[in-house]
């Protein structure tokens, strides 16, 4: 029955709230999970719209982000700042995640998330481009709200976070200016280590 | 600037993470807070959209459970079966809260926020019923996987949910039901106390 396959999902998609990523909270004293990051991005979608490009379908932009970490769920998050190799054995346990949890939902429901999930994925449209950048910005915003956070914590400097605004760029050039901002403050405030490692 | 005023909101209702709600995550051995909460609510608008009446705008469903529990920032959650005197205090303090926390948007988004945000609580709209009865229903799909959660931490009889059923009904005759259901198979199992108090 198609509301039983439909609250199965919605069960299983609750285990999102105990995959932890490396942003610590501000005030928290804790570690961010994907499921209050996947809101909070939404948020921004909804606060920030206008900064994607003319056209951008708002409605498809929060449906990608709700739903672009529930592969964490069997395949944990990584950080942005990983390796190549690390990176590529990610993305086989993602793809593999969204085979299985994805497919808890009737067919049509499956194929059309899936769907959604590949396009975010492959950043195959101004949507997915808008999303991706958000989902950028938003760990460098809570970065800067608890005083530099995972750049202090991983030692991450100027020229990395830079090398990752590209992709803000991509999908909302005033957000990237925004970022390349943020930046530049985050360093001459201390928060942020200049030049390269 | 609306670009600063828009990211001075995206930054504060980062604090809903911190606002913890009575129920509590089968697994997580803690409890949910109103972020990750909201981001479910999103997700089922997602999952179960064809249970709402026909011609419900799932988009608006969705903007209205993403910013529900905002003023909750200000004025703490309050639990469903809390008594009436304290549920005319919280309703004043989430119209302050509210006051407060859209105004540092730029005026126009605040303005629809607002709108929003008070069609959800009057359930002036389809829209808002669904929304409601999607809000209504996530705690008691979370009760059940806890094996009883709140309901046998504070003594909940199955009379006093099945009140609160009345609005999922009221958004959606079909969750209605699996809602009433759900009570049922939660007696039989023994995680539910029968009858009234």
């Amino acid at each position: 029955m198609r509301l039983d396959e439909q609250l199965a999902f919605v069960t299983e998609i609750g285990r999102l709230k105990g995959v932890l990523r490396q942003t610590r909270l501000a005030g928290l004293g804790r570690r961010e999970n994907s499921a209050e990051h996947s809101w909070h991005l939404a948020l921004m979608a909804l606060a920030l719209g206008e900064h994607a490009p003319p056209g951008t379908d708002l409605s498809k932009v929060i449906a990608m982000v709700l739903i672009h970490d529930l592969v964490e769920i069997d395949a944990g998050d990584l950080f942005v700042y990983a390796d190549e190799r690390s990176q590529r054995l990610q993305d086989a346990a993602e793809a593999k995640a969204a085979d299985r949890i994805f497919a808890l939902l009737p067919d049509d429901q499956a194929v059309s998330l899936r769907q959604l999930w590949d396009e975010f994925n492959e950043r195959r449209s101004p949507e997915a481009r808008f999303a991706r950048a958000l989902d950028r910005l938003q760990p460098m915003l809570e970065n800067r709200a608890a005083g530099g956070g995972t750049w202090l914590v991983h030692g991450i400097t100027a020229d990395q976070v830079l090398v990752k605004v590209a992709l803000i760029d991509d999908g909302s050039p005033s957000l990237g200016q925004y970022a390349r901002d943020l930046v530049a403050r985050a360093v001459a405030d201390g928060i942020l280590a200049p030049g390269g490692h």
